[in-house]
């Protein structure tokens, strides 16, 4: 009887493999002859899931951008969901930022493909639907947890959601680059603080 | 007569150099060959000015952290400029947070930078040093904007100086990954709401 081989399966490892060589090394370390040695694979039957470099690249890119979203709540239907507002934008946005090693790590994958995207249109294609899909879900936290005050108006929450994005982008580099933590404590200061402003009643 | 040569000028040809490799085609386009090639020197040559690549990154990180501060405002002696506070606030902060071509294209060699330094100890102390100035000078800045306000404590300024920091970090990720500038108002905006915050009268 044939051996059944989870194709899927194998994709995800290779993705994993390619992930931990960049993590090691940058994106020189991880060759299409790495991550067929390191996945166990001869070079041909590393091409049979991945064409090239460039496509494992862009489903590393894809994989990443889904763990900074593992509770896949970027997918998640926009019925209100019973849980507190309020907690439910505190949950998502310290989901966010970067806090324990794994995802201060992840920052440097996140870096090498950025990297990557300002030359390669597609990656590019392929964060801007990510950052577009977090904002409008962000745009949508806010305006639930601010129990849709007049005050706020729409641009105020365009503005609120690329602040919290852009801080949370730029707390991947700075976390990355600190890797004492020392501004752990300072970024949970923020989000609450930024929470505050969001839900507090106008003047 | 011998002809005098420059050598400082000759390490910011070569600096110049790297970093237009590096823009063009990334961390790898910038090998010792091809930066030599590129300015017209022997390999040995090279190797005069600068013994490796790792000395030519470390030379241009430099570069390209103190081109982020073209008025050299980070060396600036503290002593009260005469200027409107506010408006030294504004003036500084919307120098930081890139608007223009040029300054959007600079943050795709930060990006390279802040890759490498993940690996690379003395070039991650190299950007933790500047970090620590840049943040040193804008907590300075937001104290006297804020006219000394009681209302503001050490911790908030601490806060505020990150929230800044990291949003002019995340803002170099986002305007790259979008060359169409769709965020540089949304940026404007939050740069005078976040002027707004700092300076208006506590409730």
């Amino acid at each position: 009887m044939p051996k059944i081989i989870d194709h899927d399966q194998r994709r995800r490892d290779i993705i994993e493999v390619a992930k931990r060589l960049i993590l090691q090394g940058g994106f020189e370390a991880a060759t299409m002859r790495s991550i067929a040695a390191e996945a166990g694979f001869a070079n041909g039957a590393l091409k049979h899931y991945f064409p090239g470099k460039e496509s494992i690249i862009a489903a590393t890119f894809q994989s990443v951008l889904s763990e900074m979203d593992p509770q896949g709540f970027l997918n998640e239907d926009d019925a209100p969901s019973g849980q507190d507002p309020v907690e439910r934008l505190r949950e998502r946005i310290t989901m966010s930022v970067p806090f324990t090693e794994r995802e201060i790590n992840a920052g440097r994958v996140l870096l090498v493909l950025w990297e990557h995207a300002a030359s390669n249109p597609e990656l590019a294609e392929t964060y801007r639907q990510f950052f577009s899909r977090w904002r409008e879900v962000t745009i949508g936290l806010l305006r639930d947890a601010s129990g849709g005050r007049d005050a706020v108006s729409e641009d105020e929450y365009d503005t609120l959601a690329l602040e919290l994005l852009s801080v949370t982008i730029g707390a991947n580099v700075v976390n990355l680059m600190h890797p004492d933590g020392r501004f752990l404590n300072v970024y949970r200061t923020y989000l609450e603080s930024f929470i505050e402003r969001v839900t507090r009643r106008a003047p």
